[in-house]
């Protein structure tokens, strides 16, 4: 009776792992810190050994950090890449785990899963298409659905590296991406914001002028997005997001830097339900490797 | 015997008609000059009456300029909407030439034709998804194709109107468009060249500085549409693109702005083929509506 699917969110500090059916149907989770691939990964499988032994897991999704390559026929399929994190360069997640476990492993980025998760398990989401998954933390990451697949192309999307306005005179913080300097993750993620400011983001008061211009970098790139992929939803999660306020903060900015340009109602006159918080809270990540898990069997 | 196909590329200073079956079997082409709508459209409708008159015209595609309404459901079907150019505004476009010739009818933008064309009659570009179409002329537009499909969503693509760094210490000039200022099309149009530099684009020198700085604006918008869309191929055409170089310039600055992140050999070691002039020429949108109109009947 394989009725379960697992998770694998597998991200830079932790590598969070689930067993459910649904997120109404979430029999188990546990949190494992992100050390070296063997052991990490290792660790990861043994939580779902159990699950294997009864013959309740039908498959597992991985969602996890990047680069990865998606490319089902390149040598190094399911690896993460090119990741400037120590020891988990070409690290070959996808091949342990599935060999580890011998069910089927569906594989994506941690954005495209958590599009994936409040695009297919958020009942108002569907046919909202296309949809976007933006995340605002120690990185910032976009996932993208378009006519119910997720994108992929030459590689995944990288939007978090998109280039946009930087006013030096108005913010002299020259960024702090590794490869771009001031492009959207250099100027807006949560380190980002920590060193620009001296103190961790969570820790400026509401009144704080960093916020303003955190919504306003936020807002370039939503606009950006729009213009491109003229998508009929965009959530916007992660860390950062938890500010009291910000939300409706970019929501306004967009709405300035379009300034009437794509003349539709969606987005002049609703804009609260365009703009919006993830329903899944944090779990849109592992509650879509369940999703990708689940499709995978279907 | 209804083999031929006609199209109509509806432009804001001429309407390009054709009739043809395939790139290689152009029956005949006529120029129009844009006016109002009733006369521009219903001479076009002439164009091809003898055809329908002799029952050889099967169906008609329509590249035109926008904004549009794509919306199938809407009761403004087959309009251009928002346009500033006088008369034009709520212009039936569609529904006018589906009256007067009562055959199918394909409707999209001029770009979005341009990229259909150069997708599906370019033997080399078939599978080279996701494919983006870039003009750069009197306005920029972008058509992109995923999965075989031309992107619609809420509206169209606008990614002429993407937000880029613009350093008003190198390029004091600020912008053109009504509504965004320094967008791109604002900064990186034909007539925004003219009005920076004082003299039409195709009168500065091969090694004037002008060609440098459109190149950066490009390749920030080509880098941009990378990150977002992880496209397979780009084709960049329009009337600016006739510049001898300018081509080669914006490769090299694209590769300079993504730096080495999206670490693929086909962006790496294989530039001359992924950023490409267009194979159809200045016939892109109107081989493009051609093959809509075919499309329409398969």
């Amino acid at each position: 009776m394989r009725k379960l699917f697992g998770a694998i969110e597998a991200g830079g500090t932790k590598f969070n792992c689930m067993v459910a059916t649904d997120p109404n149907h979430i029999t188990e989770e546990i949190r494992i810190s992100t050390t070296n691939p063997t052991e990490t990964i290792e660790k990861s499988v043994a939580f779902f050994r159990p699950y294997l032994a009864k013959n309740e897991l039908a498959a597992v999704g991985i969602a996890s950090f990047g680069p990865i390559d998606l490319n089902i026929s390149s040598p190094t399929y399911g690896y993460i890449t090119t990741t400037p994190k120590p020891g988990w360069r070409m690290a070959d997640i996808y091949g342990q785990v599935q060999q580890a476990l011998g069910i089927p492993v569906a594989f994506d980025t941690d954005v495209n899963a958590a599009a994936f998760g409040e695009y297919s398990w958020v009942e108002a989401n569907h046919q909202l298409d296309p949809f976007v998954y933006i995340t605002v933390g120690t990185g910032i990451g976009v996932g993208v659905l378009i006519n119910g697949s997720l994108l992929h192309g030459l590689l995944h999307g990288e939007a978090g590296h998109l280039r946009i306005p930087h006013d030096l005179s108005q913010d002299p913080f020259k960024g702090m991406c590794p490869f771009h300097n001031d492009c959207l993750e250099g100027l807006a993620s949560g380190p980002a914001m920590q060193k620009r400011w001296g103190t961790p983001a969570e820790t400026l008061p509401d009144d704080h002028p960093a916020w303003q211009l955190e919504a306003e970098y936020l807002a370039y790139c939503i606009a950006n997005l729009i213009c491109t992929l003229s998508p009929r939803r965009i959530v916007l999660g992660g860390g950062v997001m938890h500010q009291a306020g910000l939300l409706q903060k970019v929501q306004q900015q967009v709405l300035h830097i379009l300034n009437g340009y794509i003349h539709v109602p969606e987005l002049l006159e609703q804009m609260d339900n365009y703009i919006v918080s993830p329903s899944l809270g944090n779990r849109s990540g592992m509650l879509g490797a369940i999703a990708l898990a689940k499709q995978l069997m279907e």
